[in-house]
């Protein structure tokens, strides 16, 4: 008795036999082993794509003869005549085994394919949304049985995909009819099923095979800015990005000042809620109409937000977030329906994920950068800063994860700085300043050239020289302390003292200018001493709440730091630490995340398993309440110094030299700078 | 070592000892007896009042000691004077065992108290609605333990009440935290459970103890009528009941018509689904305004209708019910919230159920009808026939059920009838007519006299004689019938063949005169050839459907008929039976159930088993089409004589004998009727 031919799959090496003329699918998927379908095999899906390998494979024990597999089918070579099959490949559903093969699985025909981030870290987002696609064929009513559509499509599940029991989204349920008889009885769902328990929940319906995909939105909700990823839920590519102001900011430019508003005018935290799902509505329209994709197909949403955000989101007055003891109505994340936010540019069955709340003051937006950056997991002690009007702050090893926020205002996203502007074209986002002449070279966003390379100038003509972004102003701040324009207090010199004509008078104090283009009717930019105190305030606030949790940790210095937020990527890390932002660290261990709330959020919207993983990770946070701490107080005070005024940053003192210098008229001090060496 | 007291709880015969100091109600507990408590036992609710009993009781083997139970303390005293303690009562959280006693716990006191109906049948309704109150105490939030609200009102729910997770609808968070603040961190929270597997929810919450109840609705939505009872979901009673038009009468006047108009017209079935909704909203704020009832405190609203009202109801488009093979879009019954279905006048979290569909054609309305008179409970074979614009018909006895609905069009509610009115006063319900003088004497809604007895007509001053509705069109029929006015095949006689003057010219037809006040300016009121068309194609229809389901079953006649409907309590069984709507009985053996589809809706608002029940009944039940039956059209066209052209009328012979005249002029006999004595 001859054996039946052996079936190696690869890159799984799941293997087993199976009689000749089995389906290679039907192997594949009595093994277990990850090959997609949305038909079911009927060979019209073409997610079943396998490519067969002939020949002597050692490693397998197999040789693979010509006829291994059947012939060429008629269904194959219509569907390569239609949409074209790459070399060597073949439809799961049609070839049959009928000898030894080895049959790989190509990346693009794995239902858990994984995507490889492409920022610096190396995380892996295995694909596994919540939502997925199911083609299948209804049996059509029968007068002397009857029963309804709907459950004719739960039979058909149930007998055609092993799916027991769904129900149906109640805004899907007025359409089922009209998508059953166009579809004349096959028609595909999207099932969502959003945790192991939950019943699969049908979402959408189309008539016939639908090959439009499935996409999804993370959404990183900022104070300041709201930024969308359209993703392909299939490949987990990004197929467009987008981001729009917060229009709540008319409300208000930070967290407290709109929960003020929310105070004081009756209704308005129902105001603010309003603009934000409206801004939502029109980021989805946009990024929509940019990817060239209906709205339709957009069944998952995840947001990530800080917790006012979060409340003005979901409708709930965030007055509590404003005072002690902080309470959220509730940290556990969220599952919605587009409608229950108003979202109407989804479909109303849409599905909206909410990530958990750590605190009061510690949101979504932290256990996505949690998510992200998986400080939990890391060996070495890492602290990660997500910089933005309000920054999350986390701190931990493979022993302990703690989490803060610290309300650092919008300064460094540019507002509330006389220059300051968003990153956009014509935006200085990098500056140098010579220490001797104390003349300022600088680069603008659109050009690659320094402001003293040949070609700069022809090059900006188009934008001009607009204003300073938030790397730009952290740059300039820094490169003011090295060059000595600014003492340790953050005191601007006048033109005598600091020894350039560029220091300016700027009523009683000075303004450093950068660049004058008042000539030709362009921007005067300089750095008023406003705009160092802004910085100042700022920065102190990041720094004390890193301080406060390395207090809680019980170190006195961390491994690594991680810069985080929409920006944390343009920010130098030299310049970051002459400021004193972050505390003091080698400078190659200072990495920047991109924007990792966002990513957590993207994570979190392709695999389910990430969801699990980031709401049990929220539980075992640490969370510390800077608010009503009183050391905060001590270490934002104590931070106001440029770097420090007592920390000593040994790392920093390796790579730069900063200058001894006060500029303080006030206590008799000549007003000349005095100059020494100082080494901490 | 004395035994620990015996406490003994009537009327369940439950018993147990247990220590001195027990409290009864923990008690109560232990043991399973229903004893109801909002508030947990902490002396707020009240509603754990219990009668202890004293003396001998030799049916328990208890003598009862005056200390049987604690002194009577500080808390009951000051519920007694806020409240007042009936005599002899005791509050069971307070009272604590100190001997053997027995203990009565008065109906009020169940949970799952029962309630009888008044009707004719003797149903009793256990009190077991899906949502219930609980009363708990809340945690403080703690800033260094930040938890949400919701997760500490979770917890709370599990540690008072051992309700281990539950969920809560979305729109009620938005109050969470003002309500748990107003209530100093005590609040009653409504929790639903429709089914055993469901997580129950939180659907509303109050601050401190809730004392005004829950309430729930049972609409039965007709396709004329729309008629609602509002139900306090803790005692049963029905403290309101209201009905109103169905406004998509505009839209046609039967269901078909209807269907049509959704057909005809693109948006049609949005219209009439908004039209209904609006109505149902307005009779939300009506209802609850007669009550005096706050609406937010309805939470469970049941419907039952027919196919096509069910689908315009939640908004599909009904034009698959208008042609074979019939197919709901869904058969099963649904879960949702008011706000699925925009009733705005109530909460938005407020619960729907509505009953499942039997079939294309006989819908949650029937199924209402099974539930509320359970043919398949019944010994001998029972017809219950719901007379109404689609009459659904069921036949069964323990063996089997059958179901079908028959389109019987308006006229049995006095549509379509020259001087057909709605049931109001000053609408003939009720008539005789003198076979010798040929005389007819009424009763009209609003006097209880017949105008025949002294006083009648001052009675009637006031509403004057406006009308016949469907009871008395049916009488008024029969009456001719029995009188000789009109021959078996519905021709009513001229004056002269007839030997009346009431028989009144009208085109080529004749008219019977009931009563004249044209004279006065009021209306002349007949029954004309074409009122009697309009009533034989109405009873034909309902007489073939029965028909239809007595040869599927196999059988030629029944044992009794329910006569079930808005106005089918008002019936004359003799005249119906005359009339041939219905089979032939013997006349004890036609009783009415009143609104037996409302009924069936107030059952499954109060009794969750009862839902279960009707949903596990309606597979069970065989569907028969009517609409594509030949033997249908064979039945209808023989039931249109009176009371048939074949079937014999044993039962009603024994009766009524009917003259056997003819006016049929056409065949050459002559134009005076030919009187012959007729025993079928």
């Amino acid at each position: 008795m001859t054996q039946d031919p052996l079936v190696v799959f690869t890159p799984s090496g799941k293997r087993g036999r199976f009689p000749v003329g089995t389906p290679v699918l039907t192997a594949a998927r009595q093994l277990g082993v990850d090959l997609d379908s949305v038909c079911g095999g009927r060979g019209i899906c073409s997610k079943c794509q396998i490519t067969p390998g002939y020949g002597e494979f050692s490693k397998h024990g197999v040789t693979v003869a010509e006829g291994a597999l059947s012939e060429w089918n008629a269904v194959e070579e219509r569907y390569d005549q239609k949409r074209g099959l790459k070399e060597g490949r073949r439809l799961g559903c049609q070839a049959l085994v009928h000898g030894d093969v080895v049959i790989d699985v190509p990346a693009e025909s794995q239902v858990h394919r994984q995507v490889v981030r492409k920022a610096a870290s190396t995380r892996v987002i295995e694909m596994d949304p919540a939502s997925r696609l199911y083609y299948i064929e209804v049996e059509e009513p029968d007068m002397h049985e009857p029963t309804g559509d709907l459950e004719r499509v739960a039979r058909a599940l149930a007998a055609q995909w092993d799916i027991p029991a769904v129900t149906m989204d109640f805004s899907v349920l007025g359409t089922l009819q009209t998508v059953l008889r166009k579809g004349a009885w096959k028609i595909t769902v999207a099932l969502n099923k959003h945790s192991a328990e939950a019943t699969p929940q049908i979402i959408a319906a189309w008539p016939g095979l639908h090959e439009d995909g499935l996409f999804g939105l993370a959404i990183d909700l900022g104070s300041t800015t709201v930024a969308a990823h359209l993703t392909n839920l299939d490949t987990g590519a990004v197929v467009a990005s987008s981001g729009i102001m917060n229009p709540q900011i008319r409300f208000g430019e930070d967290l407290m000042s709109r929960v003020s508003y929310a105070m004081m005018n009756p209704g308005g935290d129902g105001e603010m809620t309003r603009a934000v799902r409206l801004a939502i509505d029109a980021l989805v329209q946009d990024i929509s109409a940019e990817a060239g994709i209906d709205p339709a197909l957009i069944l998952e949403t995840v947001f990530v937000c800080n917790p006012v955000m979060h409340h003005l989101l979901i409708g709930i007055d965030p007055v509590e977030l404003g005072q002690a003891p902080f309470a959220l109505a509730t940290s556990e994340p969220l599952h919605l329906r587009a409608a229950d936010l108003e979202i109407t540019a989804l479909p109303s069955a849409s599905q909206i994920y909410i990530l958990p709340c750590i605190a009061g003051h510690v949101g979504a937006d932290a256990a996505a950068v949690a998510l992200s950056e998986q400080p939990g997991k890391s060996e070495d002690l890492v602290l990660v800063v997500d910089v933005g009007t309000n920054a999350e702050i986390l701190l931990g090893d493979t022993s302990r994860v703690l989490a803060c926020s610290s309300p650092t205002g919008p300064a460094f996203e540019g507002a509330q700085i006389s220059s300051g502007q968003r990153a956009a074209p014509g935006a200085i986002e990098a500056i140098r300043i010579d220490p001797e002449t104390k003349e300022p070279r600088f680069r603008v966003i659109g050009c690659d050239k320094w402001s003293d390379e040949d070609g700069f100038w022809q090059a900006t003509a188009q934008t001009g020289i607009t204003g300073i972004c938030g790397s730009g102003i952290i740059e300039a701040v820094a490169e003011m302390r090295i060059a000595g324009l600014m003492d340790d207090s953050g005191l601007i010199g006048s033109a005598e003292a600091a020894g350039t004509a560029r220091c300016v008078p700027e009523g009683r104090t000075h303004a450093y200018l950068i660049h004058d283009a008042s000539e030709t009717g362009g921007p005067r930019i300089t750095v008023t001493q406003g705009d160092i105190r802004a910085i100042q305030l700022a920065k102190s606030a990041l720094y004390a709440g890193a301080r406060l949790l390395m207090d809680e940790m019980n170190v006195e210095k961390v491994d690594r730091v991680v810069l985080a937020g929409a920006f944390g990527a343009h920010i130098s890390a030299k310049h970051a630490m002459v400021l004193g932002m972050i505390p003091d660290v080698p400078l190659e261990k200072v990495t920047s995340a991109g924007n990792a709330a966002g990513t957590g959020a993207r994570i979190a919207l392709c695999n389910l398993a990430a969801r699990r993983e980031i709401e049990g990770t929220v539980r075992q946070i640490t969370k510390v309440e800077t608010a009503i701490e009183p050391r905060f107080q001590e270490h934002f005070v104590a931070a106001n110094a440029i770097p420090h005024k007592t920390d000593p940053f040994p790392e920093l003192s390796k790579i730069v030299t900063l200058p001894n210098v006060s500029f303080n008229t006030g206590s008799g001090g000549d007003s000349g700078g005095r100059r020494r060496r100082r080494r901490a």
